[in-house]
């Protein structure tokens, strides 16, 4: 029985102590929150949790075996880090870190302390995703030539974190998961308007160096909600349209194919692509929820040490995309090479001085 | 009567032809093709009109006052000077020319011989967009945030000029029109996935140096058909969707709005700004044909001498755009500066050299 | 404090729980089912609630003095009636009864007893109907020539009711409540294809007597899951979209009109009809749960004696429509007149014998 | 090469001649209509053509194989026969007649002449339709148990026929086609909120006595257009959605099906049937026009006496429904039984007299 403590009780925390009470193989001993009313609020609700307001007296708790952080992203570094220190077993709230190193120090102390360290990158147990990967992993749309999210609504802003930190973190980790491979260079563009300085529109294009691009629109000012991602192969495309209940992916049998050559008489103007409009196949996605699937799998992974889907260095890849963003953006744009993820700790650089 | 001769029989030519036709004050007198079965078709539907396989024939008719050029974009500028030097008016399809120093000298030579020049940005005459204009400057969504144009599909890719060259000239003369100033930076991103290494999807940012960004995303390759912008302004917003029949326009009474300053126990994470959702109202657009109604401009422009909605320095500046989009791509999404309109005849800079 | 028994701890009841449990006014002190798991998990969240296997038990508890009965439409009659005679306030799940006679006599004991008896209409309380009620009532529409309802989806196919009796009081409820009057003939048609010989696909044709048609389509096999309701006025038009989360309602300001005489060659085929396309109008509809709204508006009415919104005269009036959609299925579509409403106790009658 | 007349040039007349034209194997040799100025407008398009004003002229011409009557309902029969006696093939617009003897008089002296009689069931060779019946005809969505069709929209009221007689030959002849068996009983109600007493909104509601019935929605004044039909089979489900462009046809893998008996303590309330829910298919349905194709095959028909797929029997088959409608909603939603087609000529009679 995997033994979890929560740290953080506003707006996620309920929700992990929800799945880890609900969970096969785990349940939840002990909850933290600065502000007493939330922490108490919940401990009405599960008499058997202990409620405290400070995250150390949680962490140092011999029945914690996994401490879940779920506080804003300037405390995951240090939360993580002492329950890392304590031999406790950690899952961070997406962003992982605010800082790549943080994050690196972070995958390293818990290599060597022999925990695991894993991130909320939730929409990685989505029966969708799940499938997206299924299908571009069996080949099924060919070579993915570009991605395509778009992420806006009316959003709670924010004054901490631009809408690039507080939206992207669902869309990169979901590409890092279903391409598999990191970008070799970023550019973000975007604006802010309402307070802060911080973007509440943004736009960010990721290159793969092999034709592959990515682009990212996070928006927290738009009067339509859309949650949409196109995935486009070579041979066929796909559409995970988030906001449907019964129609998540759509699978198009559409595409541009060489056509065979025809001459004309001048040799001009003459195309050699064509488009090919066929089917659209629609699988039935069963309805999951998500997060208790990731409980599962960490107490699996705990238990029979079964590797993760959310590891550190996931959380860490997409910070180093969420950095890279940063730097585009505050130079309006300008373009950032990114280090390669094999090249540990390398600092994402300006394209004009690389 | 203006007279009219058209040079270009392929895909838009006929339209040109039926509305000068059919237009009150205007007659179209010859056409023109390089493939006579394309002109032998017109002709035959309507008999008073002449064809001929050579342009320079067409444009040294007596009977012409006005020619319509629609042919590949490469060819606009001389069949255009040439024209313009037999004091004809003149009304270039879009885009106007493929390099920007040919624009302004059409724009200078057509000064001097004091005929009208035009350049065909037929979207500017759809009831919708020029419902939009009118809603903008009576101040309705207030100040003008941000612009997001989505115009992708399965496209007939071409080998002579890329997506941006083929889709972005709709989107950024709508944009040119309603906000009635330029940008002063452009980032392009994109990439080739089929032939000739001209890009098929491309995403385009523009940075107006006041706050207002506008993004284009053009896509020949999207299995899904999308045309829709969105002009976020400060009060609230407007949907163009060009795909609906019936609700081409909504407006939406939305936005983020600053809150009653509320302090807390440490003055910490307390919002200060919040988002306000009201009513949505979708003004009937009534169906007219935009190029008849821009054939009729032309026509009272050439009669009474008013002044064009789309003269050669709107095209100009949409070139201007193109150029710039065109040095960012090969660049690989760099920094492109854009000369100030003002100053006629700069070049764009690459923002690493400004 | 009004203290509330809940019979019947299945679908619905646990949402009636919840509900009195966080009304300001009220409270649950006694809840019951046959199956005693099913109470049993509600009291382990409410550990102040009692369980009881025996409606009877609960029924007889004084401190109880809402009895809410929300067990299968066959046990209504006598549990609520039981209820009434020990003096006990009752709400009564929809369908209110599966015959007239026990409604009326439930209403007549409920007056002589001088306790409140309500039926649970709670799409009375969505802010949309609020919304489309107050919208007619101030002659938004002008005079209500329709209504066309669709309620489709793939259902939880029952053999104890029809799907007439399942899906419909919600309609017929609405309608009551918004149109303020009883429709005087019945035609209802439907056929059944999977067991038990009830219908599955369902077509309710109610005539008001005075122009106004309402037609129902209610169906457990549709793919297509569709919950709308348009109301066609000789002003303007309400569509109703039950599944849109941001759209509920739509204002059509489109109609049919008069147009002025004009006289042709021969005085034939000259339309005197025109209609009018104008513009669509979206107000906000705020979010709120209906089910708390009326367990509030209950707690009043019992408080302040201010007349109810779902009286049993309502639940009533919704029985006599069901019943006579049975009568006009089990004859393949008769014509069943409804006995004037005023005339109480009378029943409904077929046509030819009429 | 097949020469045709064509009598009526108002909406539909015009769409007859330009397929005609166009068309391999057939030419149009004259028009007429009583108002000159609408044969003229065409022959002015078409100088080969020669204009009447009098039908009689054009039907007494030699060098006219087929007459086209696209005039108003209540002189199609006149006309038709005039035409076969004439010794012409002719093709009525539909409705057929607006009176079912006349239908099968036409259709016995047609058969005794020897020419070719047809209507313009245009649906019918749509390729959604076609596949629609190849897919039902393949069995792949079982036995269709239940048809719903909705074709609602603001439109263009009529004085002399109602919604009825306007709009549901579309529908009616659709269902005759794919499901190749006729109605057994009729029940129909509408209401009329315009002028003259003609039903502006109205359901028709079929029974064809084996457990299939299909419903008919069809209205003038709805503020929303939709053209919508639904095929529910036992094994799966066709969305026939006439106003998509790109997915016309969805095929769902869906419906209700027989679980495993399971016993229960008390035996009641055990639901045996369960519904599942799969994939989505949406075929590619290319584009054509229908029309194009009806004059192609009316061609071949006449050249090798293929069988027509709208011969004056499919006519007859949509007006006998058609008038029991009438009839239906003339006794406000009487019941109508149809005489079996077996027995021509013979006459709809009320349910009640049955």
């Amino acid at each position: 029985m995997l033994r979890v403590g929560v740290i953080g009780c506003g707006y996620w925390g309920p929700n992990l102590v929800r799945v880890f009470m609900e969970c096969d193989g785990s349940t939840v001993t002990a909850i933290c929150d600065t502000v007493s009313d939330r922490w108490k609020r919940i401990c009405a609700r599960y008499p058997t949790i202990e409620g405290h307001g400070d995250a150390r007296e949680l962490i140092a708790r011999d029945d914690v075996d996994l401490v879940a952080v779920a506080t804003p992203v300037d405390s995951h570094y240090v939360l993580a880090r002492e329950a890392i220190d304590r031999g406790k077993h950690v899952l961070v709230e997406k962003p992982f870190t605010d800082d790549s190193e943080d994050a690196e120090e972070l995958i390293d102390r818990a290599r060597r302390k022999g925990v695991l360290l894993a991130v909320d990158h939730t929409f990685l147990f989505t029966p969708a995703v799940e499938k997206i990967k299924a299908l571009i992993q069996a080949g099924e749309i060919g070579r993915v030539n570009y991605v395509d999210s778009v992420r806006i609504n009316l959003g709670l802003i924010q004054e901490e974190i631009n809408v690039v930190w507080d939206l992207a973190p669902h869309d990169l980790s979901i590409v890092d998961y279903v391409i598999g491979r990191s970008p070799e260079r970023v550019v973000a563009t975007g604006s802010c308007h309402t307070i802060g300085g911080q973007a509440d529109v943004a736009y960010i294009n990721l290159d793969f160096g092999d034709g592959l691009i990515a682009n990212f629109h996070v928006n927290w000012l738009s009067p339509v909600k859309v949650r949409r991602m196109i995935f486009g192969g070579d041979r066929k495309m796909i559409i995970f349209d988030d906001l449907s209940n019964s129609e998540k992916i759509r699978v198009y049998d559409s595409g541009a194919e060489p056509i065979a050559n025809t001459s004309g008489a001048n040799g001009k103007r003459l195309r050699r692509v064509d488009y090919r409009i066929g089917d659209i196949w629609t699988p039935h996605i069963p309805l999951r929820e998500a997060l208790s699937a990731e409980a599962q799998h960490l107490v699996s992974a705990v238990e029979s040490s079964t590797p993760l889907r959310v590891d550190g260095e996931a959380g860490l890849r997409v910070v180093r995309v969420l950095e890279a963003c940063d730097r585009s953006l505050r130079e309006d744009g300008a373009r950032v090479v990114l280090a390669h993820p094999a090249a540990a700790g390398a600092e994402p650089v300006l394209a004009g001085a690389s």
